[in-house]
């Protein structure tokens, strides 16, 4: 039987400068540096595509986002991301104008096969006790059910007036991860059904998700497959899938503002037919899904699109609020 | 330094019969019954007081409370309560024409000493180990900082629908936990200083919290205070003291039902002066204090009292709606 642990570690950095350096940006970090720091975390960059507020990086194990002061890297399999953080934090430091970490979010879904992991990884306690030397006041949540799907987060969550602070700017997350997918819909992220990258793209339904993303997908042999899109104001999509059938996976992440996800939800569980999914939803005060939070308290969502909810929770924190959902198809 | 585990275990459980028996109560089993219960738990019963709805025993380390269909026991230093868990049921199926569990809540905060536990209590996951033997589909949540002020429950989280489960009965239960209590307001629970507990609750200020209850109390010799009081339809409260400057902790909880406890968590924090404390408050939709929910996810309680909410989560189960906030003085 293969196994691959699709379920990926995700790292988002916001950086800021204390003396209001406008000239301070994330790309101007030279492209070795990028490479070395994704040798420690075991993968390389495999394809880049680049408009004016975002590069984004297709990688052997996931995807990089770099933008003016957001970084954002999220690695699947045995990767060790952890690794990546203080080398990155010097770095910034030493070279791009940055002085201040304004947020970091890592989280993560519970592996599958934790003890398959490098030792760092294998449990969240450990993980939590490694950013904790590396981050004052780190706040570490479980949602969900620690003896069945939890989803952890590790954020910094500081003061709304912490210095190089102004104005919040609206910013959004929604992601979406699916387990038990279909076996059919699954084929098409194979090299034996598609003969492309393209082609896994528009058959699966991926290319309609979010019309006018310019598209950098990626189909590994003999199955997997891998995608970015990015939009103008440095949004991105990306999505990332293990079909076998043994441990079928998908994620799904985007950072486009929408007032509902509801359509998105379901133009993503209509592509990929999953048994089960976990969705969570970050908005700040000032994104237009702000209103989102309180939407998905809503009864209406307990049972949505046969699927009924196991799990509803709302954390909010100091620039955030974060709801987080669990799905499952009845009889679970 | 003398060092007491305040911080109670708290177990809930409500029963139900599938044949509709109207005489099942569980205030027919013996006492001999919960003598031989808590020495598994390893306390001891120190007092009782009963009226037509609720049976309310002060124990030597905190309470039980048994009304018809619901019981709850709470245990506060190294006492193994999950020990009772299974003889419980097991007595309830037999004598009491109960044969359905209905609901069961098993809570606590993250212990200042865990080490000093009993090997089953030291770990949370341990615990949920041992509930998920006893009981199917238990759900195991953490609430607040996994590296802070952690508070754990475990709830078996039925299906509205269950078997025997008619319309919903309002139920409600705040608690708050405080820790970090003012030295002064402490010394108010030695026998140096209060010559009984009935004058420990007067000057405290306990005995005006919830008038017309019929209280319980206790003072410890040398210090340590626990107080249970009783309402008609099962209504309770019930605050344990552990003074020691070096481990202060002051427990209140009650099922009084109010459409906002901002009042009666006002005058609580009056009474003992503590540096931070931590509030749970369930409430159905039945509930007069079902409203409780949504106003506490109110900016005016991120700043209440002095104190700022570091902390604030709300989590949707099946039957119950759950808040949980910290609080901590600034700076803190």
């Amino acid at each position: 039987m293969s196994f691959f642990e699709g379920t990926e570690k995700l790292l988002e950095v916001w950086f800021g400068s204390s003396h209001k350096d406008r000239t301070a940006d994330l790309r101007l970090i030279p492209r070795e540096f990028w490479d070395d720091l994704l040798d420690l975390v075991q993968c390389k960059i495999l394809s880049v595509v680049k408009n004016e507020s975002i590069h984004a990086y297709v990688l052997s194990e996931s995807s990089m986002f770099i933008s003016k002061n957001r970084f954002i890297l999220k690695t699947c399999g045995t990767t060790t991301l952890l690794y990546a953080v203080q080398p990155l934090l010097k770095k910034v430091k030493e070279y791009c104008g940055f002085d201040i970490v304004e947020d970091v979010f890592y989280s993560r879904k519970k592996f599958m096969q934790p003890h398959l992991q490098e030792k760092l990884h294998q449990r969240f306690e450990d993980e939590v006790k490694y950013l904790d030397q590396l981050f004052k006041d780190g706040g570490a949540y479980i949602l969900g059910k620690l003896n069945a799907d939890a989803w952890y987060l590790y954020t910094t969550n500081p003061q709304l007036t912490s210095p190089g602070r102004g104005v919040i700017e609206p910013d959004q997350t929604l992601e979406v991860l699916l387990s038990g997918l279909d076996p059919e819909v699954m084929k098409i992220f194979t090299t034996e059904v598609s003969k492309t990258a393209t082609q896994a793209t528009a058959h699966s339904g991926i290319a309609e998700l979010l019309p006018g993303a310019q598209i950098d997908d990626y189909l590994f042999e003999p199955c997997g497959y891998s995608m970015n899109g990015i939009l103008p104001d440095a949004r991105y999509i990306t999505i990332h899938i293990t079909p076998e059938p043994e441990c079928s996976y998908v994620s799904f992440e985007t950072n486009v503002p929408q007032a509902d996800y509801h359509d998105l939800i379901m133009h993503v569980l209509n592509c990929f037919k999953p048994r089960k999914f976990l969705l969570t939803v970050f908005a700040n005060k000032a994104s237009k899904a702000a209103g989102v939070h309180k939407d998905m308290q809503c009864e209406k969502w307990d049972e949505f699109a046969g699927f009924s909810r196991v799990d509803n929770q709302l954390c909010m924190f100091k620039n955030y609020a974060l709801t987080y959902a669990h799905f499952a198809r009845d009889p679970f």
